[in-house]
C-alpha cells in the first residue's frame, strides 16, 4: 500500500532520496521522517506424521478452497521457527516440534520470503483454525497438486518429496519469479497464481 | 518507531485488535486501515578468498569503528541472494559470487533476521563504501574478534571458522537473545551491544 502521510507527524510525504541514501523512498514534507517499506518473511512448517503430511485448505482469500502448508506473516519479537510454530498452531491446531531448515524462497515481485522448516506431528491431533476450512494428512500420492495455493507451495512440496525418495533432505534456496509475458494473452494471466513461474536454481 | 498517523488519510491511529485478527494493531480511527508492523531481513555475505573473509569497518552508527561483515537491510523487489550481494557492493565495493546459504539467526528482540551467504571473492578488488571507514581480508588468527560490531556477527563467524576446522560448511539456525537482567546493574548494560547474549541452539 502506497504511502501518503508521515505516520510520525500526519503531514502529506513525497518520494525522493533522502540524504546519504541511494534510492528514492518516502520522505515527510514537513518532519523529514523517511519511511523505509521492506519485504516480508513468511514462516511456516511442513508438518510429517510418518509418511504423511499435514495441508490445509484455505478458508480465506486469496485462493479460498485451496490446499496450502501452514504458514504466515512473521510477527514482531518472534524467532523464524516461533513464527512457524505459532502460523501451525493458529491454521491447523497442530502442536509441532521443529526439525530443520527446509526452504529459502524469495519472491521479489511481491517482496516476501518464504522460511518453510520441516516439523514432527508428536500426536495426529489437528483441526481447522479460523483461516482453514479443513486440515488433513496426505501421502505423497494424494496431494491435491492442481487444487495448491500459491508456486511457493507446489515448489516446497516438490522439493521435499524428491528429497524423501532421494533419501536426504536439504536445504533449498531459490527464487520464485513472474514470468515473462511472452505475448499479449500471456499478460493476462499474470494476475492469477498460473502465470508464475519457478527460477530453478537449487533443484 | 511507533505509528501515530495513518499513511493512507493522515488520521489519528489507535492501537487495537482488527476484525478476524487475535492482536492489537494500529488501526486508523477514520479509515479502518490497519498498519501492520513486521520484522526486518538483514542479508549478507561472508566473502572469502582463499584462507581469508572480508570485513568492514562501519563509518556509521550503531558501532561506528567495529568490524562486521557486509550486510543490511533487504529492500523491496529483491532474493535474499540479489540483497546480500548489493550490500557486500555497496559497502565493500566488491564483486561476490554466493556460495551458499551459512546462517539464519533471528534477533527477537529487535525484530530482525540475518540471512548471511557464504561468497566467493573471484578478486581481490576491494574498497571502503559510503558506509565504512576501511575494507580488508582477514585469516582466522587476525580476525579482531574484541572489535566485532554486532553479537551476530560474532556468531556468525564463531560457526564460520568452527565449520572451516571441521572441514564442513552447514546451515546455522538459530536466536540471538538479549540477556536477561540478573540484578540492578545489569539493566544498564542491555542498551549496549554487550549486553546481549547468543542463544546456543546450534553449535
Amino acid at each position: 500500500m502506497a504511502i501518503k502521510y508521515c505516520s510520525n507527524c500526519g503531514a502529506p510525504v513525497s518520494m525522493r532520496i533522502p540524504a546519504l541514501d541511494n534510492r528514492a523512498r518516502y520522505v515527510c514534507d514537513a518532519c523529514d521522517t523517511t519511511h523505509y517499506v521492506n519485504p516480508k518473511i513468511v514462516a511456516g512448517c511442513i508438518p510429517e506424521s510418518g509418511e504423511r503430511i499435514l495441508l490445509c485448505r484455505r478458508a480465506i482469500e486469496p485462493c479460498l478452497g485451496m490446499w496450502t502448508l501452514p504458514a504466515g506473516f512473521m510477527e514482531m519479537g518472534e524467532s523464524t521457527v516461533e513464527a512457524a510454530i505459532r502460523e501451525t498452531w493458529e491454521e491447523a491446531e497442530a502442536s509441532v516440534e521443529v526439525d530443520s531448515l527446509f526452504a529459502l524462497f524469495s519472491i521479489p515481485h511481491i517482496s516476501q520470503v518464504y522460511i518453510m522448516f520441516r516439523a514432527g506431528l508428536p500426536r495426529d491431533e489437528y483441526a481447522p483454525g479460523p483461516e482453514s476450512l479443513e486440515v488433513a494428512l496426505f501421502r505423497e500420492e494424494e496431494i491435491p497438486w492442481s487444487q495448491l495455493a500459491f508456486p511457493v507451495i507446489s515448489r516446497t512440496l516438490e522439493c521435499y518429496f524428491s528429497d524423501k525418495r532421494a533419501g536426504a533432505f536439504r536445504v533449498h534456496i531459490g527464487d520464485i519469479r513472474n514470468r515473462m509475458p511472452q505475448q499479449p494473452s500471456d499478460k493476462m494471466k499474470q494476475t492469477s497464481s498460473s502465470g508464475m513461474s519457478v527460477h530453478p536454481r537449487d533443484c
